[in-house]
């Protein structure tokens, strides 16, 4: 069945390719997918496969079944863009400008279109049924999982499987990891009240700059002196803004920035010694500093029999030169929320272009072939759980 | 003669008022006070008075001769405004949207136009030549003072005074200081140059907030290491922008600021040593920062004759109260210019009133009566100084 | 064969306890641990076992060949004691002020000797040929293990295993570790040399604290900004010493301290990042900073295959509640050096006595029944060897 | 009636050096000057001068009384050594090890008791009362100034007169100031109390070291941001001990310093700053941190009329060139104390040698011909002060 399958793939091939230019060339940001979300409904529903829409939001959700009883199976594949502009100089460059596909869910998106076409085809010879989960909103937080779940994504639901297209990896691999692949993402905000005035008189103000530069210097030895160094733990400060005329002192600092962990307890060290930190160096200072700390995405954490099981079938999917255990990564995903839920899997596939630029990068582009290994590695997964004991 | 033009000035004071709640509703921007000049020129053109437009700018600069041979005295008056929105509950209050006269350049100005009006009067009995400097931008480097110098405003000048309307000192009392009373103001732009990236992946990059926050610490200890605690200097950055999403490291951090010393080999060695670790911070991380320090204007060094008279003479104004000694002000002033040229003396009239707030304060105002004071001490001291040995 | 070793060890236990509690009394400091050589080399002495003193200093190698030909397996104890005063309140405290056992060197000699002497009862019946290592100098670098390597205590050994009583792990347990299970230790030592003087004229000198204070800040933020956060490393400076009286400023100050990491590119960039900001920091502040790096013992990195072995063969051993795979510790050990030349692993026994203390701690002890323990594991592992495909 | 003083100050000179190189070979700490004071006492009561000894502890205070009445005028010179070597090569160096007199005090002892001298031989001559006040312990608060007066030295003292030989200003001149002279010398103690432990393990620990360094750091702020640029303060930490194995972490850290200030208002903001940072840094810690704050010395006032005095004075005395007002000291004084009971002014007598070496260095020396100008000067004020109104 597999090899049907397949051949099927092979010949979408080129079609994939169409459809994930077209997505490159018309990205939405998060929450903000209408057309997108319409031009994969639309897919399903002109091949008279049940689909849904407005699914906890922009999310589309399409379910096939087979012709004889069986496990129940998700896919998912997200499919919102970010707030980059598109630096490269290709046919399909994106027509929008500050918005651009530069995580490969455009690529994700064709991906799961051609697979589940194809399984469409090939249903009445297959056992179980087929859940094809296109998420809105995966950069942005709260995401669209939680909801799309809460609306019932997830019903029935024996497994998910997702996979990210990586263009950091060698293309024709796939990377698997047992437990924690993906970090807890969480986002904090400062706001250093400070006393403004004269930039000549610094005596009669609390320097705004000068106590924000001590929080940094003093919040990165968080890490490296709080945190065992077995463990990963990230903390980055992305904003610091006090914007003022050079004259003056600042009266206020705005500071942003993120935690990665992989941990709930080390999630938690991380935020007690912050505002510990920050509680000292306000009164260090006299002065008032706002901390404020939001939970992003938990932990992707792969379930062990799934991932073993995902591993072997990888190994069978021609094309596929490597099958490897990989070191997880400090990003973040809400496919962390589905395998809360049930059991399953997140994997990498290598998508490495000549030339490759890291996920969010302006210049970020995949190796379009690897849309074809993840397709079959998916399906097979798929097809072969109905046989998993 | 004094007497006649202190009851003159009295008369006056009921037009000063006037004037100056008109310049406050009307303020204008450093280099473009084109409606403020003109009202002066204007001001003087209807009185016969000789006066010159355009003068290295936006200057204005009016003389009058005395019916009888002697010394040429200049009084300046400065008629720009600052970009602080006006936030006074007052009928006076700035019509224009954050434009406002927060350092007290409306009642200079006012305060000059009476004073010329009342010396025209009395001119035939007077020894001498009075030159009514009215400067534009004071407050914006490079300032007013060079490019009218270099026009000629103190051509034939053998003496200048100059005052401040000072929100912070009592009202009926003048401060003089001889040697520095300002600072040199100088301003600096630090770029770090650092390599951006994603938030969860430090060590891909390099930092340009971490860099910038021990770039802030290390050129805090310049001024409590490296200079000699009986000299003065202060060293503020005003502004640290680094402005990006929360889960992103900054690829690069602009930071400016503020240098205040008032000895040359002070201001020498504060670039000297920011250089130095500018320099140190960009090899410690392997990046480039870019450092530019422009020196604004010099200290304002009073000359020790002429501040001694104008003391004398200060004791002597009815409605003086107190003349005061002060300490030297770490801001700038662009009358350090005249005073390189010319011998003279700059002072404070105190203005304070009621709620006092410092200068450059969005509530700043100031004691009115303070400019008949003022008014009274400038011509006090330009008539005495014909008989001057 | 086993099950003899057992009961002989079983039988051996009592007088296990009293060597232990005699060379707990009876510390010796690294390279000067001369009685505790003779000590052991008397007791293999008087058994009439092949022995050797001297060997790369103050080792001693025993061998004992068995009946039959079969593979050469080395066992590895250290004797060597720490700096630290002994504040436990026990029979067989240490004798000699500020030197002690307090990591557990005494229990590995005792089991050592106990097993050399049951596997001697029984060599008749055995294959192969087994190497006792007993090394001197395992706490301070250069260690003795490479002088012994080259001395030949390695010679013909086709495998070797060593354990560590651990009594921050639960008794009754072994506890292994595929690849990296200790981390390479690299000392350094840092000198700033500033420019002393009076405390009340900073301007004058250059302050070695200040500059010193601020590279221990810099070089906390390595670990947190330049290392990879999947990758571990430790960066302490244990030793910051400035020492004058109150009222001057410090000419130089003395900083020590320790670099962890498993991997050699990570170890390497370590050393690399330090030198960067050191010698950013002496251009920062104009002075000269002395750094030398020390390489100590390298990452003990196990091998799989002798790994999974004895993980298989702990499991059979009698008393051994549960075997876990353990986390890598980052404490160095020179173990690693017998494993850069044949296949080996070195593992822990959890001897966690009812208040536990960490190793180096002045009240450090070990559940003793843990030797038991450690001496059937390492004798079933060498015994079971010789079946070993 | 001064041509006579004078000219048996000349004829003394060389006596003068012989005593004072004497006491230059036989340096005593402070508190322990018990064979100077012998050295001293014995000089008067060799004369048949009324001489007191033991004053307030080491103290000798010697009282001349001229032929008629007049004004009771005090000198006085301190005669405590240091500790530090002596590495001059000079026939008269320190003959005691590690004590030396790095400051001068041997050459006021000298010029004060030859100036005793000669106005004891013109006593009938003279009006008023003559008190030589010696007196030890000048360089180790409390000192000894406090014990001397409450042991009666200034009873019935109208004015007194002080000098310190400066081995920075040169030769045959006199630097007097109005007002603060020298600087309030307070002295401070910070134990950070962390947590010690492994240095692989710092997640276990409290890393006194690292704290210590954030401290340092935060400190240097006070004086750059929280005190007026127009004033002076200085905050040096002279010492910073945690004197550790390489690879521990730092159980405890011991920090030393002085504060520096002019105004009792900025003195008591330096500690209040202080405090408040030792908090806010053990709060982000979580650590504890010991805090004490040791007032020293206070600020030497000069009086104006005596400063005046002294200086008219000084311009009458042969040889000297110059008399100039000089800058204040950041360096502390007791004769502070004097000068809080009594009228009376602290002065410079210029003392550089050919290669001047500053004060407290081992290779201090002084122009031992500023001895004569030194007791020239003092001995004129002395005599001049009983015809001043």
């Amino acid at each position: 069945m597999n090899e049907l399958l397949f051949e099927k793939l092979d010949n979408a091939y080129e079609e994939m390719v169409v459809m994930r230019r077209y997505l490159h060339m018309h990205p939405e940001l998060s929450f903000q997918e209408h057309e997108t979300a319409k031009y994969i409904y639309n897919f399903y529903a002109d091949l008279g496969i049940d689909v849904q829409t407005g699914v906890g939001g922009n999310g589309v959700v399409a379910r096939i079944k087979g012709g004889r009883p069986g496990k129940t199976v998700a896919l998912r594949a997200d499919f919102d863009a970010l707030p980059i502009h598109d630096e490269k100089d290709v046919p399909y460059r994106s027509t929008v400008p500050n918005v651009m596909h530069a995580c490969g869910h455009d690529g994700h998106t064709a991906t799961l279109l051609q697979l589940a076409k194809a399984i469409n085809e090939l249903r009445e010879d297959l056992a179980g049924e087929y859940v094809f989960i296109h998420q809105h909103a995966e950069e942005y937080a709260p995401g669209g999982a939680i909801s799309m779940i809460e609306d019932g994504c997830l019903d029935g639901v024996d497994v998910i499987f997702g996979t990210h297209l990586w263009s950091l990896f060698p293309s024709k691999t796939i990377e698997y990891l047992s437990g924690p692949i993906m970090a807890a993402a969480d986002r904090f905000e400062i706001v250093i009240q400070g006393a403004g005035g004269h930039g000549a008189s610094p005596h009669q103000t609390k320097d705004a700059i000068a106590i924000g530069a001590q929080l940094v210097m003093n919040l990165q030895q968080i890490v490296s002196r709080r945190i065992d160094p077995i463990e990963s733990a990230v903390l980055s400060i992305g904003s610091f803004v006090a914007d003022n005329a050079f004259n003056v002192i600042a009266d206020s600092a705005k500071l942003g920035g993120t935690v990665r962990t992989f941990k709930p307890e080390i999630r938690q060290m991380m935020e007690q010694e912050m505002r510990r930190i920050v509680e000292g160096t306000a009164l260090s200072h006299n002065c008032e500093i706002q901390f404020e700390y939001f939970r992003g995405y938990p932990a992707v954490v792969n379930h062990e029999a799934e991932t073993t099981f995902l591993k072997e079938v990888a190994e069978t999917v021609p094309g596929v030169d490597a099958v490897v255990e990989t070191e997880p990564q400090m990003g973040g995903e809400d496919f962390a929320y589905y395998l809360e839920k049930v059991p399953g899997t997140f994997f990498f596939t290598g998508a490495q272009p000549e030339t490759p630029y890291p996920h969010h990068h302006p210049k970020f582009d995949i190796d379009e072939k690897a849309m074809l290994i993840a397709a079959k590695t998916l399906g097979a997964a798929a097809l072969e759980y109905q046989n998993k004991a």
